[in-house]
């Protein structure tokens, strides 16, 4: 039953585990630990089975729970930036010199806004290296290449454009998601190393974003904005104890998304918070003060 | 079982109807006609007994369903707009000389922002009258008194204000409302004369607009924009013929409201089909070209 | 010659100064002095002979020059806002246990959005006085009444309304001035304890907000964010040692206001400082930290 | 005395003319004309001393005087819109197939809104050409790259990069522009063949966008939006038959630039005319309406 949309490998590997049983699934893995004090799943996807079972490319998935964290906005929004930068390095590896970071997305639509408000809060550095000030820093370059709707542009076009440009060791891609459950809406971020594939996330880019089309690393950053009304009506219907009467009743409403209707708030909470998150990681030698001060 | 939330009188009815069974009950009715191509559903609640049942004030509720309207933006726009002020004016009786006009509503909340965004739609011309060429309009003032959270300010203290400045024949209050059907989100335009009361509404104002807190006709015109995701999920369910093994399983999630992801684009057209509609209706010399020519 | 259009007591006192030579005018005073690092010069109109000749009413205008600040954001921001408070507070004089702050301007016109966007930066605390952990806070209530041209409605008529709704002890009034010289657009600071009279600022409010119409001390936060054009060339005139050969000559060009073209992010800090300065002059017992807790 | 600052090759001929007396100048012309209704002023710079003595590369430059036009907002709009429509298919020649529009300038300064905004108003067909019903349109693309402070990419690089996409036959570059009269500001248009070059502009852009640097014809299109300080006192003080002690007096003040205080409805207006006539110039089947119709 295949009914149940989402981006995120950590629901796709439960809803796995759900209709295979307890049994050990070759080349997947699943391990957790705590960053500053924020749960982080590890879902590995290490061979061509398991990448076809659960429907995502091979490569590391690290969840972020923001709802392990303190309820207090500053320190929260803080706790949780350094938690995503550490995660983000360890799939980022040794420091970028150069690096090109994408905020897909449309901002005409608030849940779809997460990409392009959260590369607002990244310092572009890169025109900057020739002052000796900031000669230390990575030169970084962020893009936010709007829709296909209103350019005429795949974001896939203007990202081989910058990367041809500016030619960064990495690229770092920001995008709103789908997820399967109402609960992690706006309480979850995704990081990968397997890049962004067509078909996924909100705004369904037709261009992969991936190591493969633009010769370069691709480090994808998630965040779940909206979840599908059926996806949804059948996990409070599980919660609930109840089933279905057959499996495709719902196929009719699959594809109408839905959000919280506090959306704009928690997608400006969540702008600074992967902001600062992706901007510590690149810049190893900044403090998060020292990085907000270069946005101001 | 009542864990299924609506403001809309239409949904309240068919609801008890389906609990009650067929019989006729007193002091309700139901209606049906169409104005300018647009269905419109009547209820009254003409008795005591039949505004207990309903749960809502004794008056009545006029609801347009724009999904009766043709596709093209700008037809549907224009005829929806016609439609509702028609409508209006049957709850309104003669023509007022002096309206205040209120948009109720949290500018901060993207589904919460209809009523103050409609506002915008509306000319204010209560100043003009003094100049020869508005003497014949209708003296309108445009209140949105924002949300006590940032203002430490009841609504209804700051229109009882406005209501003792400009001493209107009738005050017309926009809101955004909660509906039990997704499918109704945007789709649908509730007007009453029965005013607005505590509770109601996406953003749960505490003070009563209403003909007795204030003195003069209250008319409400609301449009959902959101549902609560427990309600959806139940009603899901019954259209795929599923029912939930106990009354109160989803009791937890009834406080989660959600809305369409694309919220901003669904806000901007109800909000100049509402501000139109009103203004027309108050402006009873004017075309739907003058009028927004006094706006621009 | 009166062509030098100015809404700061200093700029009239200096031009005053300038015509009539070095005497002294009765009633009128100066004195300078510094507040956490920011010079304010104080003038005084003590008499109704000195409030004629320089065209404002009698009481007491305080400018802070921000230009005496340090260059770093953050610092300067939080300087000005404590010079602020603390000017401020010698002109409230004893703690006002409930205050009205009031936001004067035109949202849709960036140097007039100064006074809506201030109070965006002050806490509404009314409401949350019966919450004990609230309960030493001032009662704050803070009201942005928009223009007439949209509301059909005298900014002064919705603010007796609040008045009356919550019986403040004082009322501030924030609002966007012209000065006579760019150099001092967007840098700095007047307030005054004479209300705010018809005329004055960049949106020309027709009522008066003062102790006679609203029977409260008003107090008033103003920024210069516009110069006339003919005032601006002048100004430049002068300083280039070049005169005009007769003095009505730019009369034309006179109610040309113009503003700097980054007046978008300058309006922006002065909100913040302005709106903080405020709400720390209201609320005595907070630090700014604890402030901002309560607006985020 | 170069001291007065223009981008209008209008201003520069007059000022040059003013210098230079009545005698003719060697490979530059100026004609006037009326396109529905407004006047349009060409000037020609032909060879290369002309393109010396003007300061401005060889090419015809437009100008249009929106001045010319009816009051009434419709009515002007439409005009405008058709008049630069005309103007800039006379520059252009042969229908081109395939078009990049390029909105440049910084969206948080609003007189410098006007490229981006303006560029929202052109839809966006590249991505529609499969489809039937829009196989006779232009394949538009459009691309807004923000500036090099926010995103550390010279405009110039993603130009470059979409060229490459894209190759379409021409691009048409919309930009806000800085004019020596503060009458002109938001009152004029300039349309060129000759491209845009470094340090014109509101915003200094650093990489050229003509012919030579793209490869393909680069159309301009301008719209002055500030004025410089000096600038406009030296204007002022002409037009009241004054003039300076010594030429350079001003030289300090030189690079203040302000704008009209109601710069953002000023630019809202000039970005839909501007937005609106380079849509119906590029897609030549199309009416006014039948435009609109694909944006909204």
């Amino acid at each position: 039953m295949t009914t149940r949309r989402t981006d995120l490998a950590l629901e796709a590997h439960a809803l796995l585990r759900a209709a295979r049983g307890e049994g050990r699934i070759n080349g997947l893995s699943l391990t957790e630990r705590r960053l500053h004090g924020c749960a982080v799943t590890e879902v590995r996807v290490e061979s061509e089975g398991a990448s076809r079972a659960l429907g995502k490319p091979r490569g590391a998935y690290l969840t972020l729970d923001l709802r392990t964290l303190p309820d207090d906005p500053a320190a929260r929004t803080e706790r949780a930036a350094l938690a995503l930068s550490e995660a983000l390095r360890s799939l980022i590896g040794p420091p970028a010199k150069t690096a090109l970071v994408v905020g897909l997305g449309n901002r005409a639509m608030t849940p779809d806004l997460l990409g392009p408000r959260a590369a607002e809060h990244i310092p572009a550095t890169r025109h900057l290296k020739s002052e000796a000030a900031f000669s230390s820093l990575a030169a970084v370059s962020v893009l936010t290449p709007g829709v296909l709707g209103t350019t005429g542009l795949e974001a896939a076009e203007q990202v081989r454009g910058a990367v041809e440009a500016v030619r960064p060791d990495l690229v770092v891609a920001i995008d709103a998601l789908a997820s399967q459950r109402l609960e992690r809406v706006c309480t979850t971020v995704q990081l990968s190393d397997a890049g962004i594939v067509p078909g996924s996330g909100v705004g369904n880019h037709r261009g992969a974003l991936t190591r493969e089309t633009l010769g370069v690393p691709v480090l994808a950053v998630g965040v779940p904005t909206v979840v599908d009304a059926a996806t949804l009506a059948l996990d409070l219907l599980d919660e609930a104890g109840a089933s279905l009467p057959e499996p495709d009743a719902l196929r009719g409403h699959e594809r109408v998304m839905v959000t919280p209707r506090d959306i704009d708030a928690r997608v400006e909470e969540l702008s600074r918070i992967v902001g600062f998150g992706v901007g510590l990681a690149l810049q190893r030698a900044l403090s998060l003060d020292e990085l907000r001060a270069l946005i101001d």
